[in-house]
């Protein structure tokens, strides 16, 4: 059976970089199959790649291998790790990229990839997504053992995620990102909030606005209404059905989030 | 051979929400190819969605399953439909989004997917694109029978199409889409046309603008010119060569266009 | 082993039309395994398309066909081309796509495409790549030996590329495009470099930016420095370490870039 790799970027949909990793990839192992996650994560920004990692990654089948390339540190002395993260593995620089996919499970074997015998043999200093990471990639489905990478390690670089504060009566936490329907999603989880009371008498407070009681769903409001529902990966979200709620309430990842029971 | 599964959404590309369905998909299939059509669709816009499904997908290899998602309803009581039209199988919340399609051909196939044994054992309200579509594509990839998703029906919603009003010497239309080049469509098809007389006398108004003439391509003029011709699907399409119809003319879908015999 | 396919295009990401030449290709050769390039070329910008080209494809496995879709001239006298170039296969129209592949290996063999016998038998004037090259590689994929595409011809429209002045003290080239970071890339590559001394004591002027040596990578300064380095290409690029060179810079392909010993 084919081996299955996802590729995830900052690089734009569309963009040729991306190409030039598919490429070399299937010059080094014509049979797997590749997927693209997203190549639409903000030019450098790290957290929004290690969210969509965290959420979408561990959907696949076991053994799927998931390079991602966030990569602004290129070419300096950063390291590039092969991570195995509950049953998926991945290929990543070493800058926080694999830290929201940690805070559930602990890697069970952490690599540094540094034996250049599996490279590209000219390497660039300003790609290596396509020099090292794509053939790294294509060398494992094509059977590499991962010790022949490098060295197991036991440290790796992990973000600062943004706390939760929790009272008895209260949670307080952040705007963490905004989708592409603008909602917004917070870092509270559906066991904060039953732990306030029934989800539909508790209070949300978001950038001035108030809402009464969290939803199931968009159709349980009216085109236009400000709701608060448990979105789909179990968090906190805040929606304006048929709209965006970003654009329209003016608000961005890090602005503050209050839910308290009534 | 492995079946082939398209998706179509209004999730934007490179939205992590369709790496989970691909992933979701392949967790429960992993002999499948996977093809995207479009996640460019406008954030509930069924209209466009239909309109796609319509132009794309009669081409593909009979037995194809097409997965589309443009869900505002999503977690209400809106039924999701199994489908099949022509020779292509279709998943798709029963909103008006296979109208298109069904505007050709009726369906011979029509199943509400009820069955929740096929699906995610842990649903979502708000992504069952995710929990209940690509679950039940993934079943049908692996050789459910269609019968075991749920009850046949005979009736599904169609979104009323704008009308085509034809006299002996005149037929009124409208634009029904611009495409990414700015490219006008019309829903006035050849055969419409061709009625009027010969092609190259007619007449066409739209938007304030006069064209007398239809061209076989855009480059039977100069750029800058505005032309109409026959768009790649038979219907009436008004471009600027070079340029952008769309912006430049200042018309959207809906704006009425009408085709005279000189 | 299934044949590879990419496609680049014109289209925009999501266009329903390359999910179109997918659906076709696939109706006639169902064992292919189809790879997006880019269809994000600007809308008839040949010159954009040919760069494209000519970075991502030769990265791919010896034999795969390539089909690149920026057509202004669809529908009228312009040729369509099957040309092999180094180890890879290409089908495109005859207007310069190609000619940027060619300033490093001529084409091995040249054929025009002209037996409609190989074609969709309704072929429309304004979408030859679904009617005619979508078709035409799912024949070769399936076997069909190019010489029975059209005739062997000897020549093929090439675009005039920007001249590189060299003296022994300086290089003067220009922008040839921005990447989705924003970063300039000059037609100066490693060799006219090297010849004018050491890297890091070479001075670039450019839109009345003067860059006082070339840097190994973006780590090498700090964030919103103004950089040159070598691209992955092995081709002069400009950069903002973290930042957007095009748009803070207000450079365009195009821009004179002057390289001096100093």
């Amino acid at each position: 059976m084919r081996s299955l790799i996802t590729l995830t970027s900052d690089f734009g949909e569309g963009s040729p970089y991306v190409a030039q990793m598919k490429g070399t990839l299937l010059s080094i192992c014509r049979e797997v199959d590749i997927l693209d996650i997203s190549h639409n994560i903000r030019p450098q920004d790290i957290r929004q790649g290690a969210l969509v990692l965290a959420d979408a990654t561990p959907r696949f089948p076991a053994g799927t291998i998931h390079i991602a390339v966030v990569d602004p540190g290129v070419g300096t002395s950063r390291r590039i790790l092969y991570a195995e993260i509950a049953t998926q593995r991945y290929i990543a620089p070493d800058n926080g990229l694999l830290s929201g996919l940690t805070l559930k499970h602990e890697p069970t074997r952490l690599i540094s990839i540094e034996d250049a015998s599996h490279w590209l043999p000219q390497k660039s200093h300003t790609f290596h997504g396509r020099d090292i990471m794509a053939p790294v990639a294509a060398r494992l489905a094509a059977g590499l053992a991962p010790e022949q990478l490098g060295p197991t390690i036991n440290e790796f670089v992990k973000l600062d995620w943004p706390p939760v504060l929790r009272t008895t009566s209260q949670v307080q936490g952040q705007v963490l990102l905004a989708d592409s329907f603008g909602n917004l999603i917070a870092n509270i989880g559906r066991r904060d909030l039953e732990r306030l009371g029934e989800l539909r008498t508790l209070s949300i407070r978001c950038g001035g606005q108030r809402i009464d009681g969290i939803v199931t769903t968009y159709g349980a409001a009216l085109p236009g209404e400000v709701v608060a529902l448990v979105d789909s990966q179990g968090r906190l979200e805040i929606a304006i059905v048929g709209g965006n709620a970003a654009r329209d309430l003016g608000l961005v990842p890090g602005d503050p989030v209050v839910v308290s029971a009534q």
